[in-house]
């Protein structure tokens, strides 16, 4: 069966990287083992994971004064790993609120005993548009400033990255490598690999050097600095994420590097919102400037109607439009891996439901 | 190239999983997506996840009042994600300190303010046995005793669970699933994923739920409560590794079950151990009736010799014989996915090395 997948995350990958997975898979290089049977400590993986991290920093231009980690625990642990690794000089973060998943980072935050400060918010109109900082940041008052540069649910992302004079945490995790970011603008940057980045069970850490913190009573597998000097190997690390990782930094590097993705990211999601908004049926209730290159949320109003949709979508092989549990309605992502083929099989499939039902 | 993989993990697993995996993977159960693409939050992935879990109570008869959760961040995390949640009466915990990875739990719970008391150790033997409690713990004392089942870099195992009036914490990462406990002699048993139950990437915790305190100031992917809440979703899990594992457990199932794999484990490291024990070129240092079915620690006695014993080993494709980087020496590691024909094959070439080298 072939389908177009448009799951929020885990979320479909290259397909020659799915092929190049499944033909190295009884024996990596040659080894005779595979890559979910060498140990993290052999050479063979040694070099995989030197060319994660080279690939990586060539394709985002991360300079030298930043490291690379890959950890494990998701967007999540990095709620907590963030503020105890980098606010423990003024024990108080500032956020900007921007959706259910930086409201989940200030929570976290707060869990663990840290001040958290929202300086600007969009919740009331159901973070349709994104918040704006309205005045500069003191210097001496946060550790940082949290910012989810994409938010997944609600379908909006900053284009432009807030001007702020305290350094600037990054929660990349759903257009990491799919939107054009200078790094440099940030002081750390991390991203949940199950978007564009691979499968599910890694996530990437890119920090400043200077704001590593001595972590006391972190635990360890959060203690960025001892990530750094273990070389993402303080314990074993999960290899064959981080090998498809890999596999995936490549293929993008091969396609034409970070700006082809946004480029056919901004075309795919153009021309899903040009369809959306002249359509009579469907609504994308994102505000037209912060609207998300590669989470686009759109409804019928009608939750039944999205159920019908979403069943007769999925019979068409058009899979994974639900839209989150917690907004409703339905959700079309358009990470790297998707093709403009899918776009169009789904405004194709669109244009018929509205035909069907719109007299209903 | 075929091989006999003897590393301590990730390691050697079932051919018929890595067989599995490299079937389903571009359209697992003919979804058109990979178990790589979907989400964790369809009926595909829950499916999995439900039978991994059920298979796992039933291989090990876990009792309704033990809760099964899969994790990420590896026996490391665990060190303090237990103390974080189950020694917030005493902040005291007690240690068997019988090799290098129990000290280092030791270190962690350190680390993060708990007091430790060691109450035996054989440091100062280098790890050939096990230390034993000389005296009855008393009830009231430490929040929990911490003990390592099978020592991978040291080569021992406790073949019989020490006694104890407090609950025993077990990590189990290096003989779980290969040795039969019986789960209710413990609190807590936890394990990473890649020596005998599949890739690294998840690990596995079974807590008993009357132990689970509420956690205050923990991070919430640490939260026991959170993870049994969240069946094991509080965020989105590996899924890939925990798909595999699920394999693996079914693969056991298949097999007879977690007796015949320790009766097999057993029967493989008798026979290397009745080879070195009667060799003359070689010796394996663990106190007998301590010694590991699953990791043979053994040497020559001349850190040149290993190393061209390796070397030349790796040649005949037996691969990573190395010994852990902290003791030197040789290592063999027979988890349960290693056949009796790795066994004879290693038997035969050390055979023919002592041949050729005795003289030397």
């Amino acid at each position: 069966m072939s389908v177009f997948n448009f799951s929020a995350g885990p979320a479909v990958m290259p397909k020659p990287v799915i092929e190049q997975i499944q033909r190295d898979l009884p024996s990596l290089d040659n080894s005779g083992m595979s890559i979910l049977e060498i140990s993290h400590r052999s050479a063979l993986f040694q070099n995989i994971i030197d060319e994660a991290v080279a690939d990586l920093r060539d394709l985002l231009n991360i300079p030298a004064n930043y490291h690379i980690c890959f950890a494990q625990g998701g967007g999540t642990g990095q709620f907590a790993a963030v503020p105890l690794n980098l606010a423990n000089n003024r024990r108080h973060i500032a956020l900007l609120d921007s959706g259910t998943w930086a409201a989940k980072a200030g929570k976290e935050a707060t869990r663990l005993g840290y001040q958290v400060t929202t300086l600007a918010t969009t919740k009331d109109g159901k973070y349709r548009e994104l918040p704006r900082l309205k005045q500069a940041i003191p210097a001496d008052s946060f550790d940082y400033l949290h910012v989810t540069t994409n938010n997944t649910i609600e379908g909006t992302a900053y284009h432009t990255v807030p001007e702020s004079e305290i350094p600037i945490v990054a929660d990349m995790s759903s257009n990491f490598l799919g939107e054009n970011y200078d790094i440099t603008n940030f002081g750390l940057v991390f991203a949940g690999a199950q978007k564009n980045l691979g499968p599910a069970g890694v996530t990437v850490v890119i920090v400043r050097e200077d704001l590593i913190q001595t972590a006391e009573a972190v635990p360890s597998i959060f203690d960025y600095q001892l990530a750094i000097d273990k070389g993402s190997m303080l314990n074993t690390p999960p290899t064959f994420a981080i090998y498809a990782a890999g596999l995936v930094l490549k293929w993008i590097k091969a396609e034409g590097g970070v700006t082809e993705m946004a480029r056919r990211n901004q075309a795919k999601s153009d021309k899903l919102y040009d369809y959306l908004d002249e359509s009579k049926l469907f609504n994308a209730p994102a505000f037209k400037p912060d609207r998300s290159y590669t989470n686009v949320v759109f409804s019928t109003n009608n939750d039944e109607l999205d159920a019908v949709l979403v069943k007769e979508a999925t019979a068409a092989g058009l899979m994974n439009l639900k839209g989150h549990r917690s907004v409703g309605g339905l959700r079309a992502s358009l990470y790297n891996a998707m093709p403009m083929a899918g776009v169009d099989a789904l405004i194709d499939f669109l244009y018929q439901f509205e035909q069907t039902h719109q007299e209903a």
